[in-house]
């Protein structure tokens, strides 16, 4: 803090000044709760057609739109999942930043999947998109979307690594600038298990149902559909609902979801 | 500060002891004032011919001459401008380093063009470009250059983001770590406007004509070309002369350059 | 250190739980001093062949195995080099960590080859990878290795840059997160020399003889083959064996290893 202390904070965002360009496939006023999620470089990404297939089977199609985010490391981890994602669930990658672009007047992928999600979950969140995410890199998709974030909107991130990057003492460096710098974005810390690498050791993702638990805390089912959104949805031009439950809101600060505590 | 009070610092570097290898294209004593302008992966990149033309109709040919570095996202917007750079102007690409490589013996592009360079001009800047200055980080031409950088020459940043990009605060703490450590650097404070993204608000490029504006009266038209460089310029190895006007030297401290107080 | 006092340690390791999955070509426990050689975008990778055969000649082959990793960059220099690297030695790249792993159950190369090493020598160490090292990113196959890398064991840096590129104050700030958070990693610190790129400064490397004569004097060659590792190597698993000599045990504090004081 003191280290700053002389640079003035950039202006603040009237958040009435937004307004939306939509990309075609986004629709922003559906009722529905949409989640962000988003696969790193961990092994733990095998685990994320679960994360989906719960998610969808909890709120039932006609409440929830996931859309997936995938690192290039990550995309190669998702061949050696159980079961595949299902086939409605739009993945984007990198490329698409580019495919999607060509004139001014163009959207901008990673614009637009920020202000679609009431919601983004990082899960797994490797040791390296950690580390970028703490110095403010963005040099791919998912890094430019935490970048370009609302504050407004929660962030989850659920880390796995190997025990020793996890004890690294750049790991609680980088979890500590996300606490003083981040209050949206909460960390589900990490489990002790018997690791892909085979050590036993703290690092482990959190169990990807008790992540689902977490978002359907956040987020309770019965509130969907949004009565509010579909009502204007007719194309009138509006800001993105504020999604806080009362889970979420108020507190303005980072929570360490500790697993022991739960 | 405290901080790093313990190492040493590394030794300063006598200046005397820098000679010249000297790049075919980058001929270092011919009187002209040397524009290396980099362009990084923002929209506001499209600007980037306008600032060329302008800085070729004030100083003329005779009295200027540019370089161009592109980032990899960079030369994706160059297409989308309304005019292409004129054809004299060599863009450098991250390529460029290792096709004019092969031998001990070779040129180092990266450091010929910091040799060359009477002022470094990145307009626009990305967060992502920004956050690799303020760690260090130089993965590619145009970061290699600055992380080679001779303190003595003078580099401007022209930042250009998203409205959250830039006031997120991973941006203050990097814009701290410029105005702490490296005080041959002066950011030109974006705009408020309507941005690509079709958000408004602060983030946008100064406005390319004002940052045209900033280089001229750093380095007055009239002062070119320099008659000491064209006297000594016969072969003689010698130090890259200081360009300093006035307004650059002596202070030694970096200025956000504010657009309001202009 | 007040930054991040608020933060609870992450759990230490317990090190009897580490299991050995061991990789075909990465043999644990032969009695041999197993010594991690990488090499970063640095001219002076081409001094990376002289060390090899250097180590190769003090300690034979059958005391010593030596396994490479290079980064992309590091690649390109090798073959500038005045002779080639012995054909039995083998280089790991990037692609090895995807062509080793399709299901859970394969090895992790950045994980196996960090089980196998007595040591890790980084020289040349770029710029870049310094800064990857001291902002915690692992986008490739070293910085992984370096990022999950057990802290019982020691790592040698060499960095190897030009002048300016050392004297940039971000060189300070990197080497000071190093002594500060990471005490298993000793640099060595570079030499004034004339440099590839015509400078002449600080930031060459130091001489290939003087970092391997600091290898010998950590791991003196009477010590191997260690004869516990022998005995006990008939497919028992066992944890790593400390190489500590009296020179690296015991302190737990970095040396800048200053070539004028040896
Ligand atoms: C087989 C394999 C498994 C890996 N598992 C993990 C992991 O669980 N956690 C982690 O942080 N990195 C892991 N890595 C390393 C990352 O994939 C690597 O750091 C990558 O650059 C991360 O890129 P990303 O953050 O852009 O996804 C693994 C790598 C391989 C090859
Ligand atoms: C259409 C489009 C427009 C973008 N505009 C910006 C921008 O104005 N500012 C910015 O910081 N990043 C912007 N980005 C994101 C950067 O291009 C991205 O972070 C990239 O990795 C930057 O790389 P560079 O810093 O090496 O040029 C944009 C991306 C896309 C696809
Ligand atoms: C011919 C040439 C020589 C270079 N020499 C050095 C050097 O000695 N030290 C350094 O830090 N970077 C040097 N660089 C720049 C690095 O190669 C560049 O920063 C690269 O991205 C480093 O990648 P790495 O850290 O992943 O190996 C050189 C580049 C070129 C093209």
């Amino acid at each position: 803090m003191g280290a700053h202390a002389h640079v003035h904070p950039p202006d603040p965002v009237p958040h009435s000044s937004l307004v939306s360009a939509s990309h075609p496939g986004l629709p922003l006023n559906d009722g529905k709760l949409h989640v962000l999620l988003a696969a790193t470089g961990s092994v733990a990404t095998i685990k994320v057609p679960l994360i989906v297939e719960k998610l969808l089977r909890i709120y039932e199609p006609s409440r929830i739109s996931i859309q997936i985010i995938v690192t290039e490391p990550a995309e190669r981890f998702l061949p050696a999942a159980d079961k595949p994602l299902p086939a409605s669930i739009h993945v984007w990658r990198d490329s698409d930043e580019w495919e999607n672009w060509s004139t001014r007047s163009d959207p901008i992928v990673h614009i637009e999947l920020r202000r679609w999600a009431h919601l983004l979950l990082v899960a797994p969140l490797s040791a390296n998109t950690l580390a970028k995410i703490a110095n403010g890199l963005c040099d791919n998709l998912l890094t430019s979307v935490i970048r370009a974030w609302n504050p407004a909107v929660p962030i989850l991130l659920a880390p796995a690594m190997n025990t020793y990057m996890y004890t690294n003492p750049l790991t609680k460096r980088h979890l500590q600038i996300i606490q003083d710098e981040m209050d949206w974005i909460t960390v589900l810390k990490p489990v002790e298990k018997v690791l892909a690498c085979g050590d036993i050791g703290m690092g482990g993702m959190r169990e990807w149902s008790d992540i689902v638990e977490v978002v359907v805390s956040k987020f309770p089912p019965p509130l969907y559909p949004k009565k509010s959104d579909v009502v204007d949805s007719q194309g009138v031009v509006q800001d993105k609902p504020r999604h806080n439950t009362p889970d979420h809101a108020g507190t303005g600060h980072i929570r360490f979801q500790d697993p022991e505590s739960e």
